[in-house]
C-alpha cells in the first residue's frame, strides 16, 4: 500500500490519516474535500496534499470514504471509472445496506469493502482529529462473502486497521445494520424524545429539579439532524422495528407501574448495562 | 435549634449530619436507624450518638425524616405522640404528596414541612456520607401554605438549609410529583426501559458494537428496583401520564424517520438539553 486516498478529510478522515502515519504507514496521503477542510487536515498533519477526486483516486491503492452516507452514496456513482484497477474502497459509514448495495451496482473495476469504525467524540473536523481515536474502538468490516477479507488488498487493510489499534468485527451488512439499529439509533431516538416530551412539559421548575440522571439522557440529544438525517433515511425499517419493540417495553412498563414485574424489567436492565461496562 | 433526630441514617442522613457540623451546628444529633447503620454513621462522624426514636424525637427540635418512603410513611403514623412540643418534622422522601398528606392526617403536635433534596451519589450508607453533598442542590420544600414557611421553626431549618449550601426551591406538592415524574421518575424508566429492550435482543454482536451513548443511556438502569418500588408506587398518576407522553413522542418519531418533523424534534430536543446543561 504506497498511496490512501481520504475523501471526506472530517474528524474521522483525518483520525485515520493521522492514525495511519502514527503506525508507521510512510507512502502518500491524499485528501479530498472542501478547500478549507484540506486545509485543516495538512495543517493537521493527516494528509500529505489534497487534490480533486479523480486525480486521489487514480493513484490509490486504498481510497478510504468518510464522508456524510448521503455523500458517500454520491461517491460510489461516479467513482468506477476514475478508480485504478485493483484499489480496495472501503467506508466509514453508519449504515452498510444502502452503502454495500450501491457499491455492488457501481464499482466494476476494484474491489468494495464496507466499513463502520466504532469511533468519534463530540467535536467535528480535522482541527479535533486524534491518532488514537481507534485504538482499542471496534471497527467493523461488512464483506458480503468471507473471501473478500483474503484478497491482497483487504489483508493489507486489514493488517493497517490493527496497526492503529482497531478491533476488528466481522459482520454482514444486514446484521451490522439491525444491530446498530438498537444500540446506537434507537438509544439516539430515545434520547432526542425524552428531551422533547420533557420541553413539551417544561416550565422553570422543570429544569431546575431536574438531575443528573435527565442530564445523562439527554446528552445524545445534543446531537445535530443533520448528522441523523441520512442514517434514518438508510436504515428506517430496523430503526422502525427498534423503536416499535422499545414502545411495546414502555407499555409493558406503564401497565406495571405497581406489580412485581417491573422487578424483572429492572434486574434484566441492570444486566445489560453492567455488561456494557465490561472491557470488550 | 439544640438537638437534631435524623431517622435514617443512610447516604442522605449521614450527609446531612456532617453538612451541619460543618456548617457550625455545635448542638447534639441523634441518629435513629439498625444498629450497623448507627455505629457507620457514628464512625463517619455523622451524629453523636444512636437512640430509640423514642428517646430521640423527645429531645429534638427538628426530625429529619432520611427513610425510604415507604418507611417514613410509617414513621409519620406513629411519631405525633412521642414528638416534642412545637417541634419541626422535615423528610427527603424523593415523592410528596403522599408523604404530606400522611403527616397532615398525623401529625397534630408539631408542624410538618415536606422537602426533596436532589442530591444522591452512586454508593449507600453514611460510610459514602459527604458533607458537601447538598452544596449547590436545590432543595425542594413543600408547604401546604406559604406561612408555614414563616414559623420560627421553619426559618430556622431554612437558615440551616442556607448554611449547608443548599438552594431552596418552594414547589406545593402536587407540582413536585408531576415536576420529577417527567425529570427524574420518567428519564428512569426511559433507561431501564432501553437497557430491556437491547436485552431482549441482545446477541454477542449487540454488546461488542455498543458506542458509549447506549453506555449513557443505560447509566439509571442500573439502578436496583427496591430504590423505585416506593417512587413507583406513591408517584403512579403522574408518572403513567408522563410514560404516555413519552410514548405518544416515540410515535410521533416512528411515524416521522423520513420527514422534516424530526428536525423539529431534534431542535426542540437540544434546546432543552443545552438549558440543562446551564448553571442554575
Amino acid at each position: 500500500m504506497n498511496t490512501v486516498a481520504i475523501i471526506g478529510t472530517g474528524l474521522i478522515g483525518a483520525s485515520f490519516g493521522l492514525a495511519l502515519k502514527q503506525a508507521g504507514f510512510d507512502g502518500s496521503i491524499i485528501g479530498v474535500s472542501s478547500e478549507r477542510a484540506l486545509a485543516d487536515a495538512v495543517s493537521a498533519g493527516a494528509i500529505d496534499r489534497g487534490a480533486s477526486l479523480a486525480e486521489a483516486v487514480s493513484e490509490a491503492d486504498l481510497v478510504f470514504l468518510s464522508q456524510t452516507i448521503g455523500r458517500i452514496l454520491d461517491t460510489l456513482r461516479h467513482l468506477d471509472p476514475l478508480v485504478r484497477p485493483g484499489a480496495l474502497v472501503t467506508d466509514a459509514g453508519s449504515t452498510k445496506t444502502a452503502i454495500v448495495d450501491e457499491a455492488r451496482q457501481f464499482l466494476r473495476r476494484c474491489q468494495f469493502l464496507g466499513g463502520h469504525p466504532m469511533a468519534g467524540k463530540e467535536m467535528r473536523g480535522a482541527a479535533a482529529a486524534d491518532a488514537t481515536l481507534f485504538q482499542d474502538r471496534i471497527w467493523v468490516l461488512t464483506p458480503d462473502e468471507p473471501a473478500e477479507l483474503d484478497t491482497a488488498a483487504a489483508r493489507n487493510f486489514r493488517h493497517w486497521l490493527e496497526r492503529i489499534g482497531a478491533r476488528i468485527v466481522i459482520l454482514d451488512s444486514e446484521e451490522h445494520d439491525r444491530t446498530v439499529a438498537l444500540t446506537s439509533h434507537l438509544a439516539q431516538l430515545a434520547s432526542t424524545a425524552l428531551a422533547s416530551t420533557v420541553a413539551d412539559q417544561a416550565g422553570v421548575n422543570s429544569v431546575k429539579v431536574a438531575g443528573s440522571g435527565l442530564t445523562d439522557m439527554t446528552r445524545l440529544a445534543l446531537s445535530p439532524y443533520d448528522l441523523w438525517r441520512d442514517i434514518l433515511a438508510t436504515n428506517t425499517e430496523h430503526i422502525d422495528r427498534a423503536l416499535s419493540r422499545y414502545i411495546q417495553k414502555l407499555e409493558h412498563v406503564r401497565e406495571n407501574l405497581r406489580t412485581r414485574q417491573l422487578q424483572d424489567e429492572f434486574a434484566r436492565a441492570a444486566d445489560l448495562a453492567a455488561r456494557l461496562r465490561r472491557p470488550i
